[in-house]
């Protein structure tokens, strides 16, 4: 286990449960120094309040589990004799009536699993509260982030210097991928979006194969590496031969939303502040039917993570806390602009982890 | 919605429940013929066993849902208000006491919002049912993977050419990812092992940057890539520089088992009956003290799905299921060696979807 078990024991005291279940994940990562993999296998590290930790670990893991320098009981079973006796033997050794679980992590397998074994077991979803000590980063998990945007944005510079009118956003998109492991990425932080024309107004755009770009379209790029363990997301929206005076002027509107998130972002200032600065530039904007999303989402080992910067969460962002600030305008028979940065809020001010240009920008 | 609605509407009557709730993963792509992603956004479709299905939206994937031609009720909401009326809409909307969910897909903060909205639903978790649908591969299914299964295959070779004495698990890695996009990858279809020496030992090993490969070291590498929306799962273990009496006798153990496995291979064998043979020859060999693993696993949509093929499981497997063969043996101070094949059960018998090489390779 790393040093921060303590945390978590006094997470488990704060929300009066007797225990909290990690599995597989970012949370289980941070928790142990350590990442693996779950898919149809239950894999569980049960926290108490006081004393050792317990865990469910599929057998064929133990070799790598030992890496972890557990210390606490192991209920290692196989798959051919199922998980059902480990849960039954955990529950057991530690009495538990209560436990928080990260709700967003968890699926319901190992819900049921824990029912199974104590079937008066309370459940409480604390993923806002467990994720939430991964909100302040450290120096390490910065320097990690700033390493994944630096490989993103050196990808994105050399696809934009082959991006040309008549290829399809399918060519471009394997491009970016093939760039992002040239510069060293270990991963995909997720599924790079390519999305031109109309489908840049989709923010969650699948990239196409039958459509070529044209001259005059909007060619929107949202996308990041992952480098030990840390995610970049990073947008940027270009134009493709040229841009239309519509296009030029919901680029700088989405732009200064952006510039009015970073205005008012320092140590203190709440998430509910930052997207009603940013918002606000687009609802007096004349797009404001347009808009279709919140201001962004914290970023860190998951793409999306606490604290998610939108109207109504009031909860107040300390320095260390790493947030996108991407207002986008969306116009469905048109086209769409979004422009996302990655921001660390500091003690007087932010520093802008991601440093591609954001001026508008004519490609092809 | 595709064609298949059907289907899910007859499994609904065959679990007797009020409905089934699919979210976004391989079931959800397959059943609406797009996929989606959810991070932290709950987004369901539930199919009741007559009349039309209904659907929780996020507000900003409208724009893509209307790709879906989605002929029901739709219930979206935004960010700044919470999903807990959409949920509670859906309750009203259609009568559920009982609904069947993908224990291994949904997580318990979809879970969690169901019984808010319900408190008296009972959820079962009917993933075996549900994902088996998925088990009998398509025409168009097995296309997609061997597209994906040529691609790793090329860039194995590609790989394999530049191995040298010396290099770390970490680089090889990187150049294994790199070739799987240069061949057309869309994705991995997990994160690769690429692992050398003890930690070939390791089944779900991690590749490091501070070991450097030795003559003589086992270098197992287990890898797939994705292609139109389906998994390649393939692992081949070769020698670098030299191989010991040692090595290639548990080499040849390993191979026995995973041809053992492939003579019993054709319509209407078990699962267990698979994994009885390979893991015999495993047993009655020198080394039966380092078997880790079950036979294997379906592949598809899910690189770990149904059926499972171990002992115990007694399911009989039709033509046209998909599973992996990869036998192995592991010994912790030492080295490990996996051979692992994607093979298409047939009337006949089977095709071997990998046609990689399995002789004993020395490299380097």
């Amino acid at each position: 286990m790393t040093g921060c078990l303590k945390e978590y024991q006094e997470l488990v005291a704060a929300l009066q449960v007797d225990g909290l279940a990690l599995v597989p994940g970012p949370n289980f990562t941070r928790a142990l120094g350590h990442s693996f993999m779950s898919h149809e296998r239950p894999f569980v590290v049960v926290i108490p309040a006081n004393g050792a930790p317990a865990a469910i670990v599929p057998n064929l893991e133990l070799g790598s589990w030992q890496l972890v320098g557990f210390e606490g009981a192991v209920f290692d079973w196989r798959d051919q004799d199922g998980y059902g006796q480990a849960f039954a033997d955990l529950a057991r050794h530690l009495p538990l009536k209560r436990i928080a679980v990260e709700g967003q992590v968890m699926r319901v397998f190992v819900h049921h699993a824990f029912k199974q074994a104590l079937p008066e077991l309370e459940i409480l979803d604390a993923e806002r509260e467990i994720s939430g000590l991964r909100m302040i980063k450290t120096a390490a998990d910065i320097a990690a982030m700033e390493a994944a945007i630096t490989i993103s944005e050196r990808a994105l510079h050399a696809v934009l210097r082959q991006v040309e009118i008549g290829q399809t956003e399918k060519q471009i998109e394997a491009a970016l991928i093939q760039a992002l492991f040239a510069e060293g990425a270990d991963d995909l932080a997720f599924s790079p979006i390519v999305a031109a024309g109309d489908n840049s107004a989709r923010p969650h755009a699948h990239a196409r194969s039958d459509y070529q770009i044209q001259d005059g379209d909007a060619l929107l790029f949202d996308f990041g590496a992952r480098k030990n363990g840390f995610c970049a997301d990073i947008t940027r929206t270009v134009f493709v031969g040229s841009v239309s005076e519509e296009g030029r002027a919901v680029y700088e509107t989405v732009l200064r939303a952006n510039q009015a998130g970073l205005d008012i972002t320092r140590a203190g200032v709440t998430a509910h502040e930052i997207d009603d600065a940013v918002t606000g530039v687009l609802e007096a904007s004349p797009f404001a039917d347009r808009i279709k999303t919140k201001t962004g989402h914290g970023l860190g080992r998951e793409v999306h993570e606490a604290p998610y910067v939108m109207r109504g969460n009031h909860q107040v962002l300390p320095a260390g806390t790493v947030y996108t600030n991407e207002p986008g305008l969306y116009a469905l028979d048109k086209f769409g602009v979004r422009i996302e940065d990655d921001i660390l809020i500091t003690e007087e001010g932010y520093r802008s982890l991601t440093q591609f240009p954001k001026e508008l920008m004519i490609v092809g």
